[in-house]
């Protein structure tokens, strides 16, 4: 009875506990990333010439899951550049990481880009960490407490009509896609007030949390690129689902319409 | 004959003088903005209801205007908000002046707006000062003697090609516009590594100077929006043209093709 008692124990998370490591440990990543990219940068290609990947995003992973397997042996993690892509449930407690988000930015504006930490129970967010490394930029929430950037606490989001709207949207919805009609999103973009593109999914999720962009949509994320994001912006009275409005799925690819509150059913009403 | 060559002196640019000065008044002005944003900004729409103007806008080139004049009533000011829409030519010494480029931005995002200031005499650039304000980035250069980034040296473009190249360019190219076909530039934006939108003109022409950025295209500018931007490029070795690659009228409305040397030679050749 007593090892049994002691045994459950030791599998219940302490989430205030796993909430600083977590924020300490995104913190010592970003000073390696900063003390590595002073030395040669070494890039690869992954699927596509556009899709890099640098010795830099395999040290931070492997720097980051170190220390949760030292920590947490009994969590799964999913990370971009090694480990868990054939995760088949969010069953106990998952971390997904992206150990840098925006690579191309990373490794030509040497800054834009970001590491993202989001992790799950049985499915449900608890943590969610975005670090914009070079604008020295910690947003963070631990579920129920709301988001923060670094100390300051990032109010509620309001809705906004799509003319006050400031959008994260890339070229690539005004080019044939199997996902919308360029037509309908030009009359969308039109309407919008502007539309920026920063090359960081990761920093675009944030930068909806905090307000400074009304809305982001883009073609096709990984779960490690949107894992953080969804806890972050949720916490705010965010939205974020599919293009189309439906649940995200944590462990595939998937559109994402990640807005202010109202925006993507105004958004559905006057375009789908 | 005393008095003529004291009065020929009076005339002539001290131009290390008003390099000093143009630096020391931009961060001034880049204070006065800061203290400003922290009460209530009034927006205003001018044109159209997407091009906005703050009270903080007209404010600071105000605040610049009155040095300018107190020290130099002989030159000419050309000002986005209030003075000098209608300077007739570029005869003397004409600062070009944007108080906040990126008025969009700083209302909402408080941040990825600059002061941007250009000098010419006689149409020739001379000095060239665009300041990111909450990146406290200020690129500057007096002619001839290269551009920096506060006190780095910005080293010498070199050329790249379409392929590795990151581009500045906003969606309206890819919607039908009176100055290049959509299909031929979604060729061209498949063809490049990633594209980006910032919506500042003078940051995005600060990060094509500083190899952030490959290029930056767009539509239709006006001369308080390249004026600056032009003359730090020049000075780096990057090129700056219409998008068909001709001169830039500096007191009318451009498109404009800012790049890495040789790269507007290929995009012309390539899709043109």
């Amino acid at each position: 009875m007593y090892i049994l008692m002691a045994t459950k124990g030791a599998f219940m998370a302490d989430w205030q506990s796993i909430y600083e490591q977590t924020k300490n440990w995104t913190i010592e990543a970003g000073e390696l990333i900063k003390q590595l990219m002073t030395s040669q940068i070494t890039v690869e290609t992954k699927s596509s010439a556009k899709d890099l990947v640098t010795n830099i995003d395999r040290e931070i992973e492997q720097f980051l899951t170190n220390k949760i397997k030292q920590i947490y042996p009994e969590h799964v993690i999913i990370g971009e550049e090694s480990e868990g892509h054939h995760v088949a449930d969010m069953n106990g407690v998952v971390w997904i990481i992206d150990p840098i988000d925006g690579t191309t930015n990373f490794i030509q504006q040497k800054r834009n880009f970001a590491i993202s930490i989001g992790i799950y129970e049985n499915g449900i967010g608890k943590i969610g960490v975005i670090y914009d490394v070079m604008n020295d930029e910690l947003y963070h929430c631990l579920q129920g407490n709301g988001s923060f950037c670094n100390a300051t606490p990032l109010p509620p989001l309001k809705p906004v009509t799509i003319e006050e709207s400031l959008v994260a949207i890339n070229l690539s919805w005004l080019m044939k896609n199997p996902i919308a009609s360029p037509d309908v999103m030009k009359k969308f973009i039109r309407k919008a007030r502007g539309a920026r593109s920063l090359g960081s999914a990761t920093i675009q999720l944030a930068h909806v949390c905090a307000g400074i962009l009304d809305a982001y949509i883009t073609m096709n994320l990984n779960p490690w690129d949107f894992a953080a994001g969804k806890i972050l912006l949720e916490e705010v009275g965010g939205t974020i689902h599919t293009f189309h409005g439906e649940e995200i799925n944590l462990l595939g690819r998937n559109s994402i319409f990640a807005a202010k509150p109202g925006y993507q059913q105004q958004f559905i009403k006057q375009y789908l």
